[in-house]
């Protein structure tokens, strides 16, 4: 961060360990160049022949913040990069990295499996423990992912009636360690869902529907349905067949909906927040649809439960909106900071044009690389503190104000909404 | 405004009393913290336990730039701030904040009550003349709200045969010393309603049934229907029928846009400009549903009757594009500019990015308190100082062409179309 | 562009001779005041009363930059500027500010005929090579517009069952030529069209019913339907009859979307992009439906052929967003950043927040002023060279990838993914 000219108060603030309220495991694993680029991209495709995910602003930045780490020359160019990142070995790589990201708790949504890019015998995702010990002993707490939750009961293959129940149980037996809970639902079937809970007699036929034939699916990104020349069609079916998930995915839009006011039970009973993804995301999104003021309706009916709306971008400023107007709506820029990088001062700025300061929370959201953990915590280092800089040069904000906003938005809101210090 | 660096022909224009062309009256009671703190807010609901509305940026705004004008230094503690407010009094507090705006004519939407939260005893809204005299001797004009006028001819419950006569009356009769009218379409139904105007059978029907049993309302923000326990339902049901809304409120879509179209006659006869709620307000809105860009179908079959675009918050863009391309179509900036406060300027910079220079308005969208006057006076100065003192500063614009445009946009575009000097 | 505090190697890569893959011919014929003024707007319709298009940022920067190509100081009057221009004559203006321009590649959409107001026999639209000699003896391709040839074989009355073959054929022999193929379904009916292709009897069908009966068409953006005096119902009917269309202008969705897909087996044999308007345009669009996130589906299934959304404003985080996940999507700027002038930097800066380098393009958009040519290449080195500056300067790229950057958008890409060296 560039410290000239700010106050050192305010640096001491930005530079307290941050709590990150949710992030995923990194891997434990070497990995190759292929699967490196693949977790730098959200999408996960390779990139166009004669091009690299290296030529992105979150490429750049891993280059310019995370060589150093390794002891490089900033602007290391990738392959320097990547050798040196195997030569270190993966320990070293996530403890140098996610220590340089000074981050004293970690909020692990759990829900996620390791990239099927990766080598499952060379080790997967960090847990939440781990995560805590790699950081140079920070806390671990889980954030249990609700669909994660009703796919494991759905693989038990329980009676369609006995559903509901044993889902329920099971969310609130998981949960009862958690600091929170986490839904996809904007993935699944889009955020403009039916606000109201489904009827328990639907919920037992989507139940049966479900258990009936797991549904196959594919990534349609993965698929080209229009058949130019045969052989093409040939290549294509092999490959999308091959691609197959028959895990029991849940996309009914009755169980998500179902899952979700169940989580609302969990959520209250324990007092605990619902973080929902909202905004960019992989491939397997359509963007307009995570859009969170979309459920609006929704978000009434939840009150009070604190409702924890992630990443955002572009909707960064509807977030902001809601996070003014209610009560119990929380916003981060978790993701987007990290992957608009070196542009991503103006994301977070207007993440606090509307919303109120104990609105706002850092995470990094973090997957995979130790580096995505150390460019989120950095850039929102710089990021807000350019702009408390700014406004404190501007006589619109008293410093004090100032490094009490870096400390609510860096770990005290986080601390308060989830509780962390019970 | 940081002045260094701008010409004195700017600060000058930018000094010049502005034509406040949306806003509503401000309170003549005194006001203790919570009520006062719901008036900071847009939702008006209370901050959660904790933490407090102050923590917002146009509670910092408060402190920083009205706290002076009360004599209390910038950055003055909220218990400071609100003490020294009740030792002046409303009516000193009003004067000193309208003042301090530097606005000289208040076009006043009448269509909003005094809030709950305050005694009615005490004070209500001051009215369009009040306003000017509270802000110096400026002028007063009203604005009409078209939904308000609907729900008065329906409380006299007229024939359903003959409300469209009945309404239609009042509008011409109500509208015809006031400055313009004012729809909130985008409250009551979204701006994706049907562009057309209904047949006049249907609007029989509609307000036959709007009569015979006035939609007795709650605010679903105040309702949670979710029952955990049978305790919290008992009371959330009281709460709930407690703040039942029974009055004749117009929410059936087909009355809406008769009530628009009608409204449309009246300002084609009386050459009246038609204000539009687009964008930011409070809980009772969809905020998706309130992007102006959604009516283009009705902008079209409106033209030639000027629509102003009012707040238009996160759709600035959108509102511009539509000013750029239909020659009726306007736009302001109010509310955004003073609840987005010291961040104002980059909403008010995309107001500018697409829309002609004769399309853009000055408003402050003031409700409740004369800080929101000031403060949407200030930043709208500032910002729009800002980024013409950079424009002429880069070479881009000319120092005349800065001037006539902040002449353009301070009053000059508002006494056009609104015909104020008449 | 601000030289100072920029390193040479990037000024100089700044001022290379661009490719600019999207534009259109300007017009050959000199042109009155009201006909210049209605190509200065994407709407095409006369100020207000009392206004000028030149009061908007887009005029502005042609009395600031275009003027003192002719001749004339910056920010010369309106009347000067057109008395200058009709003094040198359209060819030597063109040439003027097409060379200014610096642009050694256009890649000219010929879908679009002269505007209305110009004078047809005066001389039409520069034709690409017509372009490229206007422009200093550069380069000049063409780009097929999928819809005009649709229409143009309409035109030729097949019988209904043999429009597809027929539609087929021409499109190939006419893309056999091009550099790629260029879509106005955004125009027609909205982004959010069904992403998969129609049956054939779907297809003979819609053909059978748009040759029954040209659709009958005006604007409606022309066209008042509400009548408050039967005088001016009788005008606006004349006026709106008057301004019929009746050509066969293909606005059947089934047609459109087969339509699209035959363009996408023309882009797969022949290798070509094909390019979609999203976002602003004229008033016969619908914003909102113009948004490239609303076609995901259709995105995912067109892969590998590279699909170029254009324009995009106010939707370029959404165009970065796809163009960020997935491989065959890129995006860029053009006609924002003209439109947009001296706040272009922001729109631009948000196309390079989340997308890849090799997916981010130049284009002017021009059409029909020349002065459009010079203003959007102008511009884009202006906030390119910025941003990269910027960027450079604050240590977050090196200074070589800022200079390769440059590269890639200004030219590099469209020579890749137009293969416009082969």
């Amino acid at each position: 961060m560039k410290t000239q000219g700010i106050a050192p108060e305010l640096l001491e603030a930005l530079d307290r360990p941050l709590v990150d309220h949710h992030c995923h495991g990194v891997l434990s694993a070497a990995l190759g160049r292929p699967a490196f680029e693949q977790l730098i991209v959200e999408g996960g495709l390779a990139a166009p022949p004669g091009t690299t995910h290296f030529d992105t602003p979150v490429g750049l930045a891993i280059r310019r913040w995370c060589a150093p780490v390794l002891d490089l020359p900033p602007h290391a160019p990738p392959a320097d990069y990547l050798a040196r990142r195997a030569e270190l070995g993966p320990d070293e790589v996530n403890r140098r990295l996610l220590r340089a990201a000074g981050i004293s708790v970690f909020c692990v949504d759990t829900g996620l499996d390791a990239p099927a890019t990766a080598d499952p015998a060379a080790g997967g995702l960090l847990s939440p423990a781990e995560m805590g010990a790699a950081g140079g002993g920070a806390g671990g707490h889980e954030i249990v992912r609700i669909e994660r939750v009703a796919r494991e009961v759905a693989e038990r293959a329980p009676a369609a009636g006995a559903y509901a129940e044993e889902f329920a149980e099971e969310l609130f037996r998981r949960a009862s360690d958690a600091a929170g809970l986490k839904t996809i639902i904007a993935y699944r079937c889009g955020l403009d869902f039916d606000p109201w809970p489904p009827e328990p007699g639907e919920v037992v036929a989507a139940a049966a529907a479900w258990f009936a034939g797991y549904r196959v699916e594919s990534r349609l990104a993965d698929f080209d349905p229009w058949p130019p020349e045969p052989g093409e069609v040939v290549a294509a079916a092999a490959a999308w067949f091959a691609g197959y998930r028959v895990e029991p995915r849940l996309a009914d839009p009755v169980l998500l909906r179902h899952a979700l006011w169940t989580a609302l039970a969990v959520a209250r009973e324990y007092g605990l927040p619902i973080q929902f993804h909202t905004g960019l995301g992989d491939t397997d999104l359509r963007l307009h649809r995570a859009n969170p003021v979309l459920m609006t309706d929704f978000l009434r009916a939840a009150q009070p439960v604190p409702i924890v709306l992630l990443h955002c971008y572009p909707y960064v400023r509807e977030a902001g909106y809601l996070a003014a107007v209610y009560p119990h709506v929380y916003l981060d820029c978790g993701l987007t900071v990290t992957h608009t990088a070196a542009a991503s001062a103006t994301p977070l700025a207007e993440s606090l044009e509307l919303a109120p300061f104990h609105k706002n929370l850092f995470s990094t959201d973090c997957y995979g690389l130790a580096e995505l953990c150390h460019l989120g915590a950095l850039y929102f280092r710089r990021g807000l503190g350019a702009l408390l800089a700014d406004r404190v040069r501007a006589g619109e904000w008293s410093l004090p104000d100032a490094v009490r906003i870096a400390h609510l938005i860096g770990g005290d809101n986080a601390r308060r909404i989830y509780r962390l210090d019970r």
